[in-house]
C-alpha cells in the first residue's frame, strides 16, 4: 500500500524527521520525498510517498498524523491512497486539438481520471464526445444569460462530484460563482507565453510584435484574467516566414502538449499554489 | 569575388528575375538567394550572394544595378564585396559577461569585426580592456550631464568612424540624439522574453509572477523602449526551486549567447528591418 | 491558380534565372522561392511556388517547361498544382498514440490528405479506426508468412492507389519488395535520437547508458534499418529520476509531434532527398 | 555555519529519518533534503544541507556521523562546509572557446574553484593565460613521449594539489595512469550527442548522416572513451544549409555551455556517481 503525503506550512525547524519518525512509527518506509522552502516567504513544501507492508486505514493514519505532527506545526496537508481517479470536467468551445489530445490520452490510459462530461457554450464538438462515447451538454452562454448558464454548469458539476475542471480552448471568461467553488481546481490553457500577451488574440499580437518565440501556458483560474499561479509554459520558434495562421498551427501543438502536461501534474498530486505561483514536485 | 545584395521594394512582377537576369549579364554565377514576401505590407525582401568570376568594381555594380534594375522597381538595397569588416563600438556598464563573450569571440576570429573602443559610464571594466588590448573610453552619466556626455560618444563614434553599436548590458537609455545617428545600428540585449518583463528589473517580475521559463531578448534600438525590431530571443527553464539570484545566473547564460546571435547576424547582413519587425535570412 | 516546383540538378551557372524568366513568359509571378546547394556534391535544389492569373494547363506547363528549362539544365523535377490531397496508408499495430494524433489531425483538416486505410498485423487497433470511420484491414505477419503478407499489403497499396505510406509505430521491418514500390515514401518514425540507438528497445538502452536528453526521429524507410534520410528529430530531457516507464512516457509525446510534422512536410512537397539526406525547404 | 552531507547507501527503511534526527540533535536545521532510490540497483542517493546556529567542527561532524549513523546503514559519504573551493586544472589543446568561457565565468566569480595552472601539449593557447594570469604549463605529447608527459602531469597535479581536472577540449586520451588517481574526478566536453558519434571528427560525421539536430556531452572520464557517466547535455537544430563548418561554430556554443554547466555541477557538489550513470542533484 503506498501513500502520499502532501504538506505546507510555516519554515521551522524539525518538521522533516517528525513526519519521517512518524512514518516509521507507522511501520512505513519513505521512497520518495521531495521538499521546498521559500525563503521569502517563510513557507515549507512537502510531498513525500511511503509504502506501508500491512494494510493501513487512511481515516486513522490522516487522524493520528493531524494529531501527532500536523497540528504542532500548524500544517495545511491531505493525504491520498494510490489509484484514486479524479472526476474530471472538461469545457469546450469550437477548437477540437485539446479535446482530442485528452480524449486520445485518457483512451490509451495515459491520464488515470474519470471524464463524466464534456460541456460546451457550442455543439460543434459533439461528434468528438460521440466517437469517445462521453456525455456531452450544451450550455449556451450568452451576455444575458450567462449568470442562469452558470448555475446550470455548478449543477452538473455537483450532480457529477466532479474534482476539477479542464478548459481545453473554452473561450469563455469563467466567473467568481463558478471560480469558488473550484478553487486551484480549474485549469486553463491560454495560447500565449504568459505574462505576454493575455487576453485575446496572443497570436495576432505576437505576429505584430515580431516575435521569434511563442508559447503557450498552462495555469489554475482565478478571478484575474489570465493572472493565476502558472503550472506549465512550453514555447517553440517562430521567424519572419510564418504567418499569423502558421502561428496558430504551431502553437496548436504547443496548447496540446502544454495543457496535458499540466493536467497530467495536478492528477499525480505534484502541485501546490502559494502566492499565486505553483511548487510542482518533481 | 563575391557579392551580396540586400534589396526591399513593394511586391510585383518579375523582381527575381530581373535580378538573376542583370547579375548573368554581368557574368556572375546567383549562388545563395533568399526572399521574402510580407503579403500584409505587400513588401518584397531578397538577400542574395553571387560569385565572379572576374573582378567587379563595386562602384560600376552599383551604378549600372540601380540604372537598369533597382530604380524600375523603386528599390531599397545596397550591396557589398566580401571581407569588409565593420567596426563595432561596446558600450558596457558593470557585468562583464556579455563583454567577454563578445571579446572571446572577437579574438577567437569568430566574430568578423574591428572593435575601435569600449566604452563605459563606469570605470569597472576597464581591467577587461586591458586584457584585450582594446581602447577603453570612461564617459560618465548623470542625469544632469546626459545630452553632454552622449556629445563626447559622438564624437567618439564619429572619430573612430564606427559603423555599429552593441549595448552589452549598458543599462542606461540611450536617447534619440544618438539613435537616429545610428538607426537599426544599435544592437540591445534585454534580459526578458520580450515583451514580457520590459524596463527594469526582469528577473525580479518574472520571479514574481512564477513563469516556469525566462528568456533574454536582442533588438534594435529604438525611441520606444524595449520595444525595437527583434532580432533573436532565446529561452531556458526556471522553477520553484530557482531565486532570484539563480534567475540572473541562468539569464547570463542566455544573454550572452542571444547577444552574440544578433551580432553575428548584424554582421553577415542577414537582418532587414520593415515595419518595427525583423526579416533574418538563412 | 497556384503551382509548385521541385528542382534538383547539376549545380551550373543560369538556373534561377532560366526558371524565374520561363514562369514570367507563362504570365506567373513567383510568390516563393527557396534554393539550397550542396556543393560538396554539386547539386542544386529549388523550390518554387508562382501564382497564374489564368488558368494554365498542368500538362502543358509541364511540356514546355521540360523543353524549354529542365532538359537543358539536365534536371530532376515536378510540378504541383493546389489542393492535389495525396492518398497516405497509415500502418500500425499495437500503439496507439501516433494513430489518434495522426486521426485527430486529419479530422480537424490539419493534415490535407486522404486516408484509405489503416493496417495492421494485429486487431488491438481496429476499435480507433472505427472511431474515425476509417477502413481498417488486419493481415498478420509471422516469420513464415512475411512474404505472403507483403503481397497482401501490396495489393491493398494498389487497389487504394495509396501515393505514401506511414509507419506509425508499425514494430515489423518491412522488406525491399514494399519499399521499392514506394521509394522515399514511406516514412518512419523511431524512437530515439538517431543514429543513436537504432534497432530494438531504444528507450531502455538509452536509460542504461544514463543519458541526459532522449530524442525521436523520422526518416524516410530504406534497406539499411533505422538509417534512412531523416526528416525530423526532436528531444526532451530526462533525469536520473525517471525510470525506463517514464523515458517511454515522454517518448510517446515526442513521437507523435515528430511524425506529424515529418508527414506535414512530406505532404506539403517540402522534403527532397540526395545521398541518403534530406533537404527541408521553409 | 552550513554543512553539506553527500550519502549513498543500500536501500533500506529508516534512512532519512536518522539522518534527520542526527542533525536535529546536533542542533542544526535541515534546510535542503533530496533524494533518489535506484530501484533496479537497490541504492539510496541522498544530498542534504543544514544549517548550525553554532559553529560545528567538521571532524567531530563527520566522527558522529560515521559512529551513530553512516556505519549503521554502509553507507558512503562525505560533508562539505561552505566556501571550500577546490583547486581545478585546465588542460587545453589548440581550442581556446572553452577556456575562455570557463576563465572568464571564473573571473567574474561564477566559477568557485582555484585554477593552478592551465596545461597543454601547444603552445598556442599561452597568450589566453597571460591575459588572466594563471601559469601555464606546456608538456608536447607525442606516441613516443606519452608515459612520461603524463608522469610530468602527475608531478604537477600533485604540487598544486589540484582536486579535479577540466578537459577544455584537450584532444588526447587520458590513460588509466591519470585516471586511477583521479576517478570521477575529470570532466571531458565531447563534441556529439553521445553515444551518437563518440571518438573523433563527430561534426563531419554528424553532417554525413544528415542529421537535424547536433548535441554536446560532458562526461566524467573512465578508460572506456566517451562511454564514462554523463553529466550534461544539451543540442540544437540545424538544417541542410549548414556546412560542416557552420556545424562546428554551432557547436561551440554547445560546447562552452555544456562543459561549464558540468563544471558548476561538479563544484557544487551536486554530481554522484552509480553504475557508470550519475545521480544530479537538484
Amino acid at each position: 500500500m503506498k501513500l502520499t503525503v502532501l504538506i505546507n506550512c510555516p519554515d521551522q525547524s524539525g518538521i522533516i524527521r517528525s513526519v519521517t519518525t512518524f512514518i516509521h512509527k507507522q511501520k512505513g518506509n519513505v521512497v520518495y520525498l521531495d521538499q521546498h522552502v521559500d525563503k521569502q516567504a517563510g513557507v515549507f513544501f512537502m510531498r513525500l510517498q511511503s509504502e506501508f507492508e500491512n494494510t493501513v486505514s487512511l481515516d486513522h493514519f490522516k487522524h493520528d498524523f493531524e494529531k501527532e505532527v500536523a497540528h504542532g506545526f500548524n500544517m495545511e496537508w491531505d493525504a491520498y491512497t494510490d489509484g484514486h481517479q479524479p472526476k474530471m470536467a472538461v469545457f469546450v468551445s469550437k477548437y477540437n486539438h485539446c479535446l482530442y489530445d485528452l480524449l486520445s490520452r485518457y483512451n490509451s490510459g495515459e491520464l488515470s481520471v474519470e471524464i463524466p462530461f464534456i460541456l460546451s457554450n457550442h455543439k460543434d464538438l459533439e461528434y468528438v464526445a460521440e466517437q469517445f462515447n462521453i456525455p456531452y451538454f450544451h450550455i449556451p452562454v450568452t451576455k444575458e444569460n450567462k449568470a442562469e448558464a452558470e448555475d446550470k454548469q455548478l449543477d452538473l458539476l455537483k450532480k457529477f462530484d466532479v474534482d476539477f475542471i479542464v478548459l481545453a480552448r473554452y473561450m469563455q471568461i469563467v466567473s467568481p460563482k463558478v471560480i469558488n467553488v473550484f478553487p486551484q481546481r480549474i485549469i486553463n490553457i491560454h495560447h500565449s507565453f504568459l505574462p505576454a500577451f493575455a487576453g485575446a488574440k496572443p497570436y495576432h499580437a505576437a505576429f505584430n510584435r515580431g516575435v521569434k518565440i511563442i508559447g503557450a501556458t498552462s495555469h489554475y483560474v482565478t478571478e484575474d484574467l489570465d493572472a493565476g499561479p502558472i503550472i506549465e509554459q512550453d514555447v517553440t520558434t517562430v521567424s519572419h516566414t510564418h504567418s499569423v495562421k502558421d502561428f496558430i498551427a504551431k502553437g496548436r501543438d504547443l496548447e496540446r502538449i502544454v495543457l496535458s502536461r499540466a493536467v497530467q501534474l495536478h492528477v499525480a498530486r505534484k502541485t501546490m499554489v502559494y502566492n499565486n505561483k505553483t511548487v510542482i514536485f518533481s
